[in-house]
């Protein structure tokens, strides 16, 4: 197949065994659900934008594997151009909405991650990682896959390491395995977009060392396998989008708790089995291909919210020039996670089986300001907008439909444009500035404070302090003795 | 009486005749619907911190007036511990409630900030507003009103003065009067406490010039007035107050509005009516004491956003340690405001009629850090708190309590304490940072662009450059000719 | 006499025994020597201002000692109104001369740091410090003195405590002493105005602890006493005031390095001797002191900054509009220092002795705003004035004044005014950004590091999670064990 | 040629006319007189890295025109590798001098910049510019030559154009031409590096209107040529690299006034004449390249000011933990810079003539960070290292040299390393923070306003706000109608 349609995906997520609950209870079809209808009608838009000719090249792109056209998201990147693809494509789906597509992204970036470590690992251990993991994706992209990534585990006391918890559960680990595959149980938690996918990738969320070998797990699971149970999570205003009204935006993501019990998974599933060594490679590279493209996802966004400021500004009769300025500053701070998400995907180098990895140090600068940023473009799109979005302070879509004191709510809605159009553009603020919408980006994909560790890590003190000896004329080393641990 | 309890007070309000909606019906009591119910519940608390020999201090003080102990939000500021008593009570109260009070604020400072100009009037136009606004205080004294203060209005196009409006609703104004009093029609939106207020205070939402007459108009009003609707509008996140379980923090505050049908308001509750010249300086003198005093609401909500944040901490496994310079820059945060609100307060003068008003200019320079400096403080207080209080990303109460993956999802969300609590705790994190509960503080008293443009009129532009040109022994004047408009 | 005029001032400063070196030169008379004349006529314009009728209610006060009229900085601070004299005072001066004057500033507050400290003493040890200051200061004020503050000592290897250092030098010490009074050793470094100083008030740099005694110091010492040598520090562009023509400001301040070699004083002058339990009490009445009302030094030289700023844009003929969001900020920055240092101010108390002092917290919130955001006053004030004032980009005056091409020069440098204006206001631009005009107040009066140490000491973090807890229902106690040192 | 030694580059600026001055006096030789000596010694610097086999890859590319290994300064670039070489070598380049050296930077992007546009102009006018640069390219590289660029015109009063000031020679212009070739008279300003250059290449400041024929112009011109004087500006600290001893750092650029007067080009070194509707793509060019290459230098910078702060901080005996959160945050912004030059390099594209020129939105969005993080890493590099480096705060060498009190001021200096070693490396703080190393970025290669106002062109908005209307399912088009000027 390699490409599908929009129409073919929302018919094959029909076809999926329930497996996923929200408010209590199960949702027999994602595709209808109110809970999941708007993500999975999101991510057929994806599907649909890779065959219409106008989008195509951003959206598809020919496989390095197959040689075929296929979406971006079943393929091998290998090249500059190929990460940039990605950073390019989340910017145009973020504009299209507003929001976050997992599965699309994340269990792409999985396969991308380990693709050359399971080769290194194929060349040193003599396993045969690399062939699955070659094979799957060659599956994945002929039947044109939707796919999230599952890293974070449930973690539970954090002062601990996955073998001190109390509780084996709170890290996905293999529980038994045998001659057939696998058995996998325990918690990833807050993973996006499971409901929309047709497999998920789990990996884990951490380096691992000896004696921790069971959480050292890499695998490709259908979404709908028996064992798992999937929960969606509760997010500021999401309830809105199950309801009939403006109240809530269409759109947005989904983010789920991921509860293994025992899920089987066949060995050509599976990428690392117990290899701790190599865990700690393949969320390097994770990170790397993430906390790059990631700077297209944010700045997409924040080009919804200028437009949705300046949206405001015009509703309520004002010029753009009363608040050049903020704009200006909103463009730039999208400008900044984009170009520097260009600039790790250019500083990168492609591994010696073929995929291409983005500059750690830059990718993880690049993090460090996604994840911060996003906070000033929102304050300031509330700052343009006015008070009416800054806490939502509007009367309900019911109440704006009541027939005694409706018409004057929406009156009193009025201003350069009609009460309604003003209330839905408000809406949408609120929606991506303190609803459903929110980014979800400072700790998505990894805290600020361990990008910050990396950039400590990656940079070179005492040759630094060595330039400035020699500018200064200085004889002291001033180095510092490392001290044990 | 002169002090309320509580328990009076709710009784006070069950009496009231029912004119306030949301979610298109109309609440009954708003002593015990869902919707009302919690915001009632705080301000009954304040009223029993004032009955509370260790808050009493904070929360009464003795009546310039009447010489008798009265609630702070019914008396006049006369000096600068006054209008501290007022900042102070306010930061022990946000500690309490996470919220704002409305129904013991904006009424309160309405009545201080006219206190001064019907004086003046009195004195300059013989008219005797200020003798009817004395008996009105000393009779908000006498039954311990709770009292909202309703500024601004809906304002319709805003490129348009409110007497360029096509529609004259969208600022309140005077729609006919005879010599019993007054009847005021038009909208007052985004009113903060008006559910749990038993008078609304009205007054405009700027200065005004001869020709917009009819909208000059001051003046108090039963919160229950025939003629006046209410409707509560929905926040983020704020049905879940009305749900059982712990996804809604119980407390927080209404925000409604107020459509005013030919609301009859007798001549002595009136306070001014078409003097255009004095809204300016009423106006004014709310700003001073509102943005001054807001310096501890502020700080209030940010104490408990540091305590929400380490509790988070804490019950991640995790040391205050690591957190620290974050927790630092919270608390600079919080105390800059406050400080700023005092030295604003202590900077101010007393009007001749008795009333202390801070220094504007200060005052308007801490509106613009209280409009600002809460956007880090979320920041900080999502980034120490995890990923899992960025979006709220946890499954709804409903889903924790299922019988069959409820227990699990409590052990997924369990670390160094409990799941529940600590479920309990993110959901305080999120209602802060982007839920009902967030301060409202960037456009709630006017937005910081307005208070800049203060900060503008204030500042002496050329005599600095006149200290400059001494210092740089400058000869040309450096002066720029002020343009006509 | 109680009010010396500038004329008497200098007169006085002429007769000093000469123990200032620069340049690896003595100084033979402070007044006229090109190093240090521009800094003793600003001190002479305090005295002179104090003796305007414009200006004296800013310069001078009722003293609470004597009950006459004083130079503000020969006098006890009993009130607020004392502090905010201060403050205001410091304002108005920075305004005049756009730099420190430590002469009339440091030593007057180590005496009023000291006043409830020496009272507390003698009351509980049965010393006499506090009847020796007294008469100190009524001395002082006598002879309307002239004094320093000698805090800073070298410190040595900061990973050492005093009385671990190889060299005892390095902090300033008890050398001996005996029935007439202690003979004093060691290094004061980076101690402003000592070269204007009659006397030079030393009090320790730390708090400290038992078997520190001999660092436990307060004293007074005539700026000239036999056995203290002073060097000038060398500062960026400091040698331009030194020069014929506009390259340096003829303004400033001085620092010196103070070398003591048994520098004998009489007990009378001695504060504090060995009590090393009063040494973190004396210095945390400094810093509250200090670090409020350097609100005002602050706000005063930024003032001067808005001005030399504007005035740039106005030489260059552009408009004060296109620049107003950035003047806006510079005087945002100003105002917080200095609404900031009034509520720390405001929110002091008064020691029973009959000392105020300002609220430590809020004190040391404001330093850090003192430290920081000059930083940002600066970069807007290069901003607005253009790139020739960023590095100071411009051909001397000797090159200007050449015959040859000096002309052209000239011309180059004119815009909207003559060139030899717009390069005098360029030149006091990069005084006040990148010269010997630089505030100094990150690390002046101590480092942002120590005042953020002083906030975390002083907020309460568990009583702040407890109202969290309380808010969100959390049993979990949430309390972290304190560790054993 | 092609490739030089720094001894043949030195041994060439010997031979040249002198008409360079500094404070009132010719210039005799540059490679020796005190105020110009480090600079070249600097440029010397590069020279031989390119014939150091372990920077020459850095230093040197393979010419695109000949073929033939060449300085990277005097060849085309042509793809995104060549334009990183121009990033990487500067970044390289600061670490080395912790400065500008404009004599292998600004002449070349000139030669860049006109490179694709005069290839338009001969297609679109038929005239032969593209030829002549070509040639004079190919010339250039033959001998190696070092280059400055010429762009900031004096400007006048900037409230007028060219045309409209009193003084023609305030932009730098055609004067007379014939057959042999051009004249020009005028003024161009803060020119960085003409001391050690061969060639200066002069090309307009701004954008050109029909009118302003005489002000469109680009040429090569020898440095020494008749009629050009050029005074060296006067920075802060500048005189002390004159000195003995170690208050100055012996390294730093130079920044010029350049006087034409009447000064001939033969035809062949002119790449525009009078074309006006070109000037402004020669500068859009030019400001692309410099402003993307610019990170590296800014981020070369800020490595020395973190080794000099870490140095600092070691010399003083305190840990780099200590100051890890400020070192990192150095680093990120470092980091920021260099990662968005290589975005904005990468999204660029080829001219059909063969130049790349990076993506402009990019390299104007990178220029803003340029000019305001280096303040954020300046101020932290104080932070750390202590208030002995804020203003300088230390005695001369001159006094430190004294036999009587200098040894004690050493011993003042001493902390966990030697007196002297801690004076280097805090005088070498002092010049990166507030001396004459100071970065120059904030208006170098341009204003941070001007690349606001690219970006603000650069921007879609009514395209976003359609994202936005899309996703709100907004009606009314928010659209405003621009305004006829």
């Amino acid at each position: 197949m390699a490409l599908k349609t929009g129409a073919q995906y929302i018919a094959e997520m029909k076809k999926m065994r329930p497996n996923v609950y929200k408010w209590g209870r199960l949702i027999e079809d994602v595709t209808t659900d109110p809970a999941t209808a708007a993500h999975i009608k999101n991510v057929a838009m994806w599907y649909d934008k890779s065959n219409d000719p106008k989008t195509q090249d951003l959206y598809t792109t020919i496989s390095a594997l197959s040689g075929k056209r296929a979406h971006r998201w079943n393929t091998l990147m290998t090249c500059p151009e190929d990460v940039r693809g990605n950073e390019d494509m989340k910017r145009d789906g973020y504009r299209s909405c507003g929001s976050c597509m997992g599965p699309v992204c994340a269990g792409w970036t999985v396969m991308n991650a380990a693709y050359g470590p399971t080769y290194d690992m194929d060349v040193e251990l003599g396993t045969n990682y690399h062939e699955r993991l070659k094979n799957f994706m060659m599956f994945a992209e002929e039947h044109a896959l939707s796919m999230a990534g599952a890293l974070t585990d449930a973690k539970g006391d954090r002062s601990k390491k996955p073998n001190e918890q109390e509780n084996d559960d709170v890290y996905l680990h293999v529980s038994k395995q045998d001659e057939k595959g696998v058995y996998l149980s325990g918690y990833k938690i807050q993973i996006c977009g499971t409901a929309g996918a047709q497999y998920v990738m789990v990996m884990p969320t951490s380096g691992l060392k000896p004696g921790q070998e069971k959480y050292a797990i890499v695998a490709a699971i259908p979404r709908d396998a028996e064992g798992l149970t999937i929960v969606e999570t509760r997010r500021p205003s999401d309830c809105r989008v199950e309801e009939e009204g403006w109240d809530g935006i269409k759109s947005g993501t989904t983010q789920g708790f991921l509860l293994f019990d025992n899920v089987f998974v066949p060995h050509e599933h599976v990428f690392l089995n117990g290899e701790v060594k190599y865990a700690g490679a393949i969320l390097g590279n994770f990170t790397s291909i993430y906390r790059a493209a990631i700077g297209g996802c944010v700045a997409g966004q924040g080009d919804v919210m200028i437009g949705a400021a300046l949206g405001m500004a015009r509703a309520n009769g004002l010029t753009q020039k009363a608040f050049q300025d903020k704009l200006t500053q909103m463009a730039i701070n999208n400008e900044t996670t984009y170009a520097g998400g260009l600039g790790a995907i250019y500083a990168g180098k492609q591994h010696p089986a073929g995929a291409w990895y983005p500059n750690a140090l830059l990718a993880h600068v690049n993090k460090i300001h996604v994840a911060l940023l996003p906070w000033q473009t929102k304050q300031l799109a509330q700052e343009i907008s006015g008070g009416v979005t800054e806490t939502g302070c509007m009367p309900s879509y019911k109440d704006m439909m009541n027939p005694e004191y409706g018409p004057k709510l929406i009156e009193s809605m009025s201003a350069a444009v009609g009460g309604e159009d003003r209330t839905k553009m408000a809406r949408l603020v609120e929606w991506l500035t303190v609803g459903s919408g929110i980014p979800g980006c400072m700790h998505g994909g990894g805290s600020p404070d361990t990008a910050k560790a990396v950039v400590k890590g990656a940079t070179k003190w005492d040759t630094y302090v060595d330039y400035a000896r020699n500018l200064a004329n200085v004889e002291a080393p001033l180095k510092e003795e490392k001290k044990k641990r």
